[in-house]
């Protein structure tokens, strides 16, 4: 299906870094969920390149809602997000040369020569901006029913974040943090190291963690829609992630039974409580109720302006490269805010199959 | 969509642990592939249990090509293979206790309380069978256009297995193996740290490594159908798969992109070489050509002798469970063969969705 | 998809003619709803040959209910089907020439030489077994809800039926009856009509008519799922039909649109009531309320005893062909299960997509 | 999939009459294919409406190329087009009467009171707009590989035209002509019927008859993505269409086998002829060489002038409405473009699953 994603709710992107307009299509959401635009300027705002740390693009992300909005509230029908490419520096990005670890090389090869260029084309993390702006439709609309999504830096250059404690206050605190750290100065001692990086004329990756609170439990199938599964393929077509994780993840692998296995227990009211998340929330690939837990490997930013060995496949000939074009010596915060969309729309994407688009209904509806 | 997995070429996957008959339909197959009964009991041998290190449930694994065959050859219509059940023991099989970090619970709750929970149902490892037939199938597709896959035991109790070598010699021993380890002194000491938690009423994971070699570039999606998430997609469905990653994985996110970064060149044939294979083979969601890498975590068998703290979910009381039904201390070797059948289908699938099912035509054809 | 329909509720069908099994699928369904076999049974015995109308394969249709059901409720994992194939003459078909009508010659150019032609293989409307007995199952789910199929033959070798009076007690009667017909006289004078076509050595078509009433209206999509375009894509599936309209169909071509235009209103009780159902209780592709009705058109059994002109492509000649195997002069009345087969599943897979799986609990439910 | 058709190859639909956009997403193109803005602007002419047998709203169809297209050839990524909605007069339309025929009633119920009701909202003829847009690209596509789709009023207002003679030539015509018809003098007398009903404040129907000629035997599937089926699946969508049929269609339900079996030959080039075409160039839902010809009931415009019974929903009285809004007396000539649409887009995506996105490769690529 290529550029869509999703079961009962849909999600198709569109667009190149250097095109018109990139934009969303977002399908199968419950008529009258409310529409904040704030809400979708600040989402995209986190996502904004900003400081040293970042490119020097500086895009304004106007957005039009071209469709699927009445009066503030979805119709039902298919929501569109538009937003028009502006700073726009074509001129910056020459043909041929390819950038190690980029897709310029494997874009060539699939699109046989007709790619768009321009600034990574579709390939571009520009991209993630309209995924941004259905993230935030959707942040409300789980919201709206208890269900939370935060990410936060685990490690980045090496340095640690602290876990994740109390998931609300912690949360509430990420989601309007433009460097979502839990531990302020793990964060400094990160920001340093993206400065150190770009002195360097180079980058850094960094491992994303993110919780999904309130979810109940049974959704998900056991083949092949697993919740792990669902998350794992919308996160892989972020630009940059190379793995994906759940619960113990890979340390796991290291336990045995009796150490990995979540203990279960009843509390006073009847409510299942787990003695342990090794599981991240999920048995058999169904949610159990506790917070789904994941970890999200970002590699370093593959365009830096240190020389490289690599082909220009236009003139079929070895080559050096060395940065061109504005950059970022890290993406780790600002992929965070893909991730969460990633997370929102796979969330709402599973309770939909599971119990139709009406159980997002809110009461305040008209 | 469920129980079904692929865009080009679908496996749908069914059955229970204790029913009738497991099975599986592949959709999609160029007519005319040749179908080899010993490959697929073969590929079957491998998945099933044995010695010590396993379950003592021994079954036969007897297959029906119940369609889509005709005259040793695929038609092109949909292929279905069933696996009776043979060797069932309900009795083992007690409903009510949950086991910790097993789907016992959250089936209870998907299923509403309708759910055959005999020996894990719908969830049982077991359903591992049938699609092991289907990738001897998909094997021998690929294989006749130089597309191998091959996965070993990277890790397990901690022991690390060599790295891969020469690969095609490599594969060529992993697909006969049913402990695959490429040195086989680690082998001995994996196989060892399993009879010891065995012996402890206990279990151990580990992590697979799997290689698929001859891919030609240019396969996959940027947004959302990548290789890295079509794989994901499938391989956490597999039981006990808790973490997915590609290439470096998440030792990408210490370094920095001039470490991580592959770089490229043309050799004297104009072929491209990469000095490294961070990447696992894949940029922009697209393979370039390496080998594609990636490597699986697969959690401790959740089913182990010891007590557990848990809830009977009968009756609403917390209880302790202890081990019941036959059950394996590892099931890392075994996952090998669900593994090798999930990356062959999602490889043949994205060749299909390329080039059309016209691709695995094979010369000596009618 | 190929073999597999549906949105939330899919089925997938697989097998030939006379190979070792057929079967079905069903994927998306609701835990705990009960499975009858003598319904199924009794669905698979509407649709078997009998009498002098029908081809002289008389075929026991033995079902295996392979997966998906337990302690005869539905689990709500895949439920498959199986019907092996017992009274298979293969010794009738030749392969080369190619009957006019059928499918033979398309099978042979798409399947490359390597389909399976044996009694038309994997084109066989032996297939439509296993979408009756799916439908069985279906039926008693729906029915449970208030909703209701029924088909009649409309109209048989210019032989008119009478059209749909009281949609309930007609549907009772057609559901237990061989021979489809709400008028007696007119069921007799078809049947007289196939006799005749049948000692001519040819065969006769017809058209079916199709009601699903207590269809809840909000049910379909604007684009592209429209119900009309959902039954539809099943109906065609079925072989021999050529033509699906819905409501007036063709005749609203001629009509004026305050002709056309059903006028509605509200009983006292506030229920909508409309004057007439021009639009087939459809509009804007959504249900309204009032019964869904639509007529297939039915060609004639392309498998006659008389003399036609075509070709042997395996020899490249131009030959007369002559009836060879078993056939019916007639299918329509057989086909009618298929239809309402697909009726049964496009209305169930409607209902799960608005409202999830969970509209079909049944109070009556452990 | 809602708003998404397709197979391998996807289009996205989007877009309500009054809102900022309305628009499209074509999945799956191969890279390098022209795009002729010329050719868009020509389709989206034709879709138009003119002179008095058309709503007075007179729309200038601006279009975006918003992405997927690069120096005037297709990427291979998702192209987007977008046009902006101009003239739009909202105070035409009230909210609570439901125009008899119209989806006002059945929108309302399934989007509970939230949508855009202005103009018809997202079930408006409007949407055809960006379907002819994307339908001009492909038949530039199709038309390179010597595959052509042509569409007549076969019959309106009791008024025949004649049949498709030379194909190549009357498809030629068509394709130029906003009142496609093959003789001109049935074009005179089905323009006078449809002034008539305009002058009566009604509005009529007819049937449109199609003709895609060029395509390659071997095209769809058995089971369930027959021609018929994935053609009907499409063509349902578009608003007032009620039946479709192919070939002989219902015709075929009153004729023998021995009439409606088309005989078939080989021709002193060994090419297939076949003798007649009652199977509209479909057997067992595969094509077969000769033209897939089908036809379409458009029922007459539900809007109109006369006073019709109906319900104010919003007040839950019974009422009277009277025409009001702009509208069309027909829209038969004009829903002739989204037909056209529609066949290139079933037709592409049959190619692109069959052969892959590579079969549309040109020579004069770069």
């Amino acid at each position: 299906m290529k550029n869509t994603f999703g079961s009962a709710l849909t999600l198709t992107l569109f667009g190149e870094s250097h095109g018109p307009m990139i934009g969303v299509v977002l399908d199968g959401l419950c008529p009258g969920l409310p529409v904040d635009e704030d809400a979708i300027r600040a989402e995209l705002d986190l996502r904004r390149p900003s400081g040293s740390i970042s490119t020097a693009r500086r895009e304004e992300d106007k957005f039009i809602l071209a469709s699927g909005v009445f009066e503030d509230r979805t119709t039902g029908t298919p929501l569109a997000i538009l937003i028009p490419n502006a700073d726009t520096k074509s001129g910056d990005y020459v043909y041929g040369p390819a950038r190690p670890g980029h897709a310029d090389l494997t874009a060539h090869i699939k699109y046989e020569g007709y790619e768009d260029y321009r600034g990574g084309g579709h390939f571009s993390g520009r991209l993630t901006a309209p995924l941004a702006a259905a993230g935030a439709i959707l942040r409300a609309a789980l919201g709206a029913k208890g269900i939370r999504v935060g990410t936060h830096i685990a490690r980045l250059g090496g340095i640690p974040d602290r876990p994740f404690g109390d998931f609300d206050k912690d949360i509430t605190a990420l989601t309007v943090s433009p460097f979502p750290v839990l531990d302020p100065d793990a964060g400094d001692a990160m920001r340093a190291a993206i400065e150190a990086a770009r002195e360097d004329g180079d980058s850094v990756g960094g491992v994303l963690e993110t919780a999904v609170t309130g979810l109940p439990a049974g959704l998900g199938e056991p083949w092949f829609d697993t919740v792990e599964g669902e998350l794992a393929h919308a996160l892989f077509s972020i630009p940059a992630v190379k793995g994906v994780e759940f619960g113990g993840g890979f340390s796991l692998a290291d336990m045995r039974g009796s150490e990995a296995n979540d203990p279960v227990s009843y509390d006073a009211d009847g409510s299942l409580v787990f003695g342990s998340n090794h599981n991240g929330g999920i048995n058999g690939g169904i949610t159990n109720g506790a917070p789904v837990l994941f970890r999200t490997a970002v590699k370093p930013t593959p365009t830096i302006a240190k020389p490289q060995d690599t082909v220009n496949f236009l003139t079929g000939e070895n080559t050096v490269i060395e940065g061109r074009g504005r950059h970022d010596p890290a993406i780790v915060h600002r992929a965070r805010v893909a991730v969460d969309a990633m997370a929102l729309l796979v969330t709402a994407d599973l309770l939909t199959v599971r119990y139709g688009c009406g159980w997002f209904r809110q009461e305040d509806g008209r």
